[in-house]
């Protein structure tokens, strides 16, 4: 079964997953900030250009954007010529940047308001899992919203889980982002004590990566902290925006969280070093050594 | 080819790893400090009972340690009736106990001069690894000692690995523990955080444990932090003890770990508020929620 699906937000996660919707046959209407490559070859491909979110919104009945920091989808979706007050009443709209809890139960309401089905659903896995068609989605919103978007939830990840409420996909995301974050901060330290204390590196990745310490961190960004290779597979900036959401987040609800504030000063400590597009393995360049 | 194999150490790790090298047909000599069941099964399975280190290096060509802290290791292999001193020159002894890579090099050079063979071996893995003899083995010291201890090691792991002279492999064991330590601090804190924001912990667990936050600390400790089940599986009096050592050691390098300073704060609050004999799984409740 097609659907008439809008897409908006390119980048290096839309873009891939815009081209698995329309590969599966959709009929997919995209809009971006800028027109690049990654555009051209997804208009060459068969999907439609519009100039607007209003105009996407006008051609589909179901809308995922993919942004990057919470103020754009805030303008995406709740400006005067945004999503939620252009779309068609009955139509669904999926936030699948990662953002506040707090501003996805703030989209539900306002989209509910005019009878717009909304869905929180960011995502994890990486430029790969986009790629692959392999990314973890979750999400959050009501039982309906959740069986409308499964179909095509289904052509871009692997492991797609309905969480709850509205805002329970980023509540998720940022359990998600809390673990990674002190688990990437864990291998940094332990590769840089073992380079410091004159082990071979690889060596020690080989030893360690399949007992009690293995991690996909580890495993993806490990060789990378090894070889000084900073470049992204996620940048520094889109991780310190993600954790400040964390703490902002378990701040509301009365939780400390050391780890998370300790790791979060060496991401920062990290992109002032080796800048702010830098992938989050570049941590480790944060330690003394 | 069977060996004459010396075991002192016979906790929840030894016992059944000195298990399989007489199921291997080895020639088992045991002593430990207590004579309990354990001892008591592997008595029945064919190993001899030796009433002291000096007595175990009798009766041994290779004598393998497995001990709680590196004071017993120290009285073990170099007080006057300790391995080291009573050793058939030619011989090899090994610790797997995860001790200090300064010890490790003492006790080396301590053999050497005698002109007996050994390793620091520490594994990772836990009671499960040491119960199916798929421990990852981290050795230092000599190739020859190595290749005379392999086929025994091969035995007892799956993972092993020869990381350098004499104290590598315990290094390499202080780059586990580094890793662990903020690793599972992450899984805690993200389940934590998960749990405060009304989110069905065994549902993130599920949505989260296939992607960029997966972990081997995840997938072990995480169902039991979601069921406060403090049980051990590695008591946090070990981790603490390991965690010292670390701490020391990176200091001597010259090597601030900020992550791990913290990580061990958290271990330290959940051994005061849940017992030091609870596993690394209770820092959960370190955390205020």
């Amino acid at each position: 079964m097609t659907a008439r699906i809008g897409f908006i937000g390119l980048g290096i996660m839309g873009a891939p997953m815009a081209g698995h919707l329309r590969a599966a046959g959709h009929q997919v209407t995209v809009a971006n900030r800028s027109r690049g490559p990654r555009v051209a070859e997804l208009l060459a491909a068969g999907a439609s250009w519009a100039d607007s979110p209003a105009a996407v919104a006008a051609a589909s009945d179901i809308v995922i954007t993919i942004l990057g920091f919470p103020r754009d989808v805030e303008e995406v979706w709740l400006g005067p010529q945004g999503l939620v007050a252009q779309a068609r009443p009955g139509s669904l709209l999926v936030d699948m940047t990662t953002s506040a809890p707090s501003l996805a139960r703030r989209l539900s309401e306002a989209a509910s308001a005019r009878g717009v089905l909304a869905l929180d659903a960011p995502v994890s896995g990486g430029e790969s899992g986009a790629r692959n068609a392999a990314l973890s989605i979750m999400v959050g919103g009501t039982g309906e919203a959740f069986a409308m978007a499964l179909p095509v939830l289904e052509r871009l990840g692997k492991t797609i889980r309905h969480l709850g409420g509205p805002g329970a996909g980023q509540h998720a995301k940022m359990a998600n982002q809390i673990i990674i974050a002190s688990t990437l901060m864990g291998v940094a330290e332990g590769l840089s004590y073992a380079r410091a204390a004159g082990l071979d590196g690889e060596a020690v990745l080989d030893a360690l990566a399949p007992g009690a310490a293995g991690s996909f961190q580890l495993n993806m960004l490990g060789p990378k902290m090894l070889a000084r290779d900073f470049a992204p597979g996620f940048m520094l900036k889109h991780f310190l925006k993600d954790l400040s959401i964390a703490v902002a987040e378990a701040e509301v609800l009365g939780l400390e969280l050391p780890g998370l504030a300790q790791a979060r000063r060496l991401y920062e400590k990290a992109a002032s070093v080796q800048g702010k597009d830098a992938g989050t393995q570049a941590i480790i360049a944060a330690l003394t050594c």
